[in-house]
């Protein structure tokens, strides 16, 4: 067990982030859905940065309760009016369909296409994004001062998109570590031109790969890209056998926008992970928000089904649904910003560290404190009010280290940050002055 | 099981709360005690609403550490001054005397009278209410104005009252539900011409009684209305090897006036009957209160004694002691008002309702969540910000139903109310994702 | 089992804080350190208060990771100016010399000088206390202000110390109690003219040992008298075969100057003893804090090493390093006045009549109240509003001695003092309304 794993070694998060904010520009033009080429070619891009594995799962694979749909690509739509014009045009913004509609080519009065336009009245120059999957429907997106200058006239409406049988596509990237136990990130990939929700996670997630597949790790880690629900359900369903190797996890998404650090805590409430994440944000020094678990949200909801009830916390900046961008065609590249995309890599980081480092350890003189001055480690003239930071962290660890207290639990009630009750372990360690704990 | 028992079905709460108050204004005149022919008076009145049994315990039973008193009856009583005028008298008002005191009829002058005189100098005009039931003695209770004016004359005081062996009397009502578990109503009926202690609390539980009778429901019920303290005592003593089959109760009391409610929890604390109420109120959007069990109030102290520490609390408005008007002529027909009583009866139905209700069930697909919308029971359009109420209650409950949640945990944790959840359980059960779990 | 030892009986604390405060001037002028003659001196004046035993123990012996050091004494110290004045002399206040410095006969120039100075910049009157005890070095402590008027000459520096092979010396007193537990209480007597720290501790305790040696008490009392840190670790290491006697604890320290009491936790964090004096704090009715337990502070640390775990918290008044006087010349007999040593004793007092006190009882009626009436104990004349403190206090009593609450559960739970709660206690017993649970 090396001891000095230190996941925040070797890396630029300030380089990373804007080889991520490359990388969420790259993908955002693409129109991705639970399904089809936009999903796949978004995978391509990423397999440039980490040797993605690709699974291709049938349409009507039963998955659980649920049935692998069928797959939805789209080569064009617009909406033309009596004079020709297209003045709704899918190559403009792919948000302009509704995701999952199905072919169409008719002529229609304006109080028929209203039935199948979709607009925001409240933010009336941005586009919603809405979806149809599990019903066959069809539809069209825009903005609603676009809506108010339609003119009572027909117009012609085209959707040439197929949903036939195919396939569900998602990445997997394994990276061994020294034990078996596995670490979790998931992040959904279904999302088109939106860059929050959920590009932004995308790319941290790939870059977070990347730098963790450099270290020598005690865990391993899976790192899933899948599409929302049906993704997650079909990933568990074909996966079920191994589930119970996930010791923690993260779902990650909107780590982009300016918003305060927001944590869903795990259904458990307790897990490490959700410990791990409350002590980094904490600690931070910022405004953030610990929520505790609901069934909605993203793909937590089926990780955290009372039949697998895994300690799987979702890490966000802004949640859904709070920020007004949410789902709409202004979540774009302004409102995510290199800078914040690398505080929220930073805090992924800090917690991967604990997770990695969070052992117990067992003070080797648990009689009475050791002499830490004759080994140089105390301050040789006494007497002084003040003590050291490290001093403290010493004797905090010697305390507590009895084989019940994680480094985490230490941090804790210390109140001092799980680094420096870190670096003193190893500090003791070197000094015989500990001994890990068998797991 | 039926599902479908609903406490709050076929009742108009309003129109019962003029019934409530019409019984108050009959019961009001009469002089009750915790023994003697006002008491068997209060309970024939009763007897026609509900099919009440009516136990007549013998004087000098022994019942635990006690022994039931001699029963008092009182015919006539009254002060006349040195002219032969009658300026205290029983007829006016049955408060003036001190409940079981004894016959006397002497002259004395005013010195000697005074020693057997109550009153409330804070409140000159107010009649306070007096009792020596352990102790013979004889007393008058009259307004301080009144006091203030007697003159040093010689008086002549006259009880027409009998103190001999007799038997202390109690009304009980059983319901039988579906199972022997009994929920158990209590209230005390040995206060005299006072309204809110406790004229309301025995005019909710006989109409609660008679509504309860009138439906299908899974606990028995037990209504007992005991003269306080001797009563429970009594009724204890004599039901001992029964109460094990008490799972849920509350004294009623207190439930008339216009102040807040307030609900003294169960000695236990957290007893279902306690989280139950809290919900309510808390749900209720009124202001309320929320009290640790103390061993000091009504007759909760016997049930919850520690040789029997039943979950039963206290469900009031103004608790005793907190009014001004407690024990005093003043806590008359004004201080009680049929809406106040509407919206007592309004909450303690409920509270019946998630006793009756607060089931665990299994989620039937608690691998990932089942596919609601192909049940019709989930928007069919994706990617809106809100998600409807009804949805949000259906998640909830599907996540926590893994056998360890009742659907009053699952409202707590949702933050929705009871009756959402109970509803959407029903809903869920109709589709078969839900299995009642055997009890 | 006597029910009636009552602590604070036939003591007068005023009385006693005199006497307290007579002591500290006696001992304040003693060069104490953690070995030698001063330290002997101490004992033998507290020898003139209590019978303690004085323990030897020689140089050189281990206690767990440590070895007693050679034994310091110290005869004389100066500095001299190139005039050949005594700018620095140990006879005016045994702070100028850095405790532990070796011997030294030298002239050296004021830069060679400097770097063996300490000073208080900010408090610049003030004289520093420091020492060395554990790494051979020579110093002197001045004020800032002497400091700064030092001339660039040459200064001839000498002490006449010894540091030889010899003893520890620690004081030890047992009061033998009705039974083996002990309560453990200790003091650190290894500061030379301090007064709050720790003259203020070993003045309180010795007059504590010598009032609870005229007593018939319960538990077995243990005083310790000892160095810190190294007298804490020679006595657990001496006496490791008998610690879990100890069944509470207190380490006395910084208890005669005019801050607010605080008490530091055991590590246990909810042993008894933090029950007990938090009651006794929260009661006084004045300012005051609970502190959680950290490794750092007194003798606490040894006694709360994990490998013993003892159930010993410190009281104190300001915490060490907390106020201005910390450690320098200002803690001297203007800082301690008998009030604050008059109300410390008080309060520490209280906390070992509930140690001593702190029974479980069963009720013997607990099935409903007994009846309380007939026995003389509950007023006769019932309806009244106000319950008086006693009656509820029976109440209490007797609805939670069920074997499982402790009188301090029970002060606790009803808001009532400890005191009250015991006194009922001893009524009921006299009533043979209560008994004793077997320990």
């Amino acid at each position: 067990m090396n001891k000095n794993i230190d996941i925040n070694t070797n890396i630029s998060v300030n380089d990373i982030s804007y080889k991520m904010y490359q990388l969420i520009s790259e993908l955002f033009p693409i129109c991705r859905s639970i399904t089809g080429d936009g999903l796949r070619k978004t995978l391509y891009i990423l397999q440039k940065h980490i040797p993605l594995a690709i699974h291709d799962i049938p349409s009507g694979t039963e998955v659980f309760d649920w049935t692998i749909p069928k797959e939805w690509n789209i080569k064009d739509a617009f909406i033309k009016n009596s004079q020709g014009k297209k003045i709704i045009n899918f190559q403009n913004s792919n948000l302009h369909v509704v995701n999952y509609s199905v072919k169409i080519n008719e002529k229609m009065p304006l109080p028929d296409l209203k039935e199948h336009l979709f607009t925001l009245p409240d933010c009336p120059d941005w586009i919603p994004y809405r979806t149809s999957y599990y019903k066959e429907n069809w539809g069209f997106c825009l903005s609603h001062n676009q809506l108010l200058e339609l003119k009572d006239e027909e117009y012609e409406v085209f959707i040439d998109s197929s949903l036939e049988n195919g396939h569900l596509t998602y990445g997997e990237y394994y990276i061994k570590g020294e034990k078996a136990d596995e670490v979790l990130i998931s992040c959904h990939i279904c999302h088109p031109s939106l860059c929050n929700d959920n590009l932004s996670g995308i790319a941290l997630a790939a870059f977070l790969a990347k730098h963790l597949s450099q270290l020598s790790l005690s865990y391993s880690y899976r790192f899933i890209f899948i599409p929302g629900t049906i993704g997650s359900i079909t990933w568990l369903a074909l996966n079920e056998a191994n589930v119970d190797k996930i010791k923690h996890g993260l779902v990650i998404t909107c780590v982009g926008d300016s918003g305060k650090s927001h944590y869903k805590k795990s259904r458990r409430g307790n897990a490490e992970i959700d410990k791990a994440v409350t002590h980094v944000l904490k600690s931070s020094g910022q405004d953030y928000e610990i929520m505790e678990f609901s069934p909605y949200g993203y793909d937590e909801r089926q990780f955290c089904s009372p039949g697998f009830n895994l300690p799987v916390g979702c890490f966000m900046r802004s949640p859904h649904g709070t920020y007004p961008q949410y789902h709409t065609s202004a979540d774009n590249l302004e409102l995510v910003q290199p800078q914040y995309l690398a505080d929220s890599l930073s805090k992924v980081l800090s917690v991967l560290n604990i997770i990695e480092n969070n052992k117990k350890y067992l003070n080797q003189n648990p009689k009475c404190e050791p002499q830490l001055g004759k080994r140089g480690l105390y301050s040789a003239i006494g007497g002084q009010t003040d003590t050291k930071k490290n001093e403290m962290a010493m004797l905090w660890v010697l305390n507590l280290s009895d084989g019940n207290h994680t480094l985490l639990d230490i941090a804790e009630k210390s109140g001092l940050e799980f680094d420096i009750i870190k670096k003193t372990a190893d500090t003791l360690l070197d000094f015989n002055l500990l001994k890990a704990c068998l797991e």
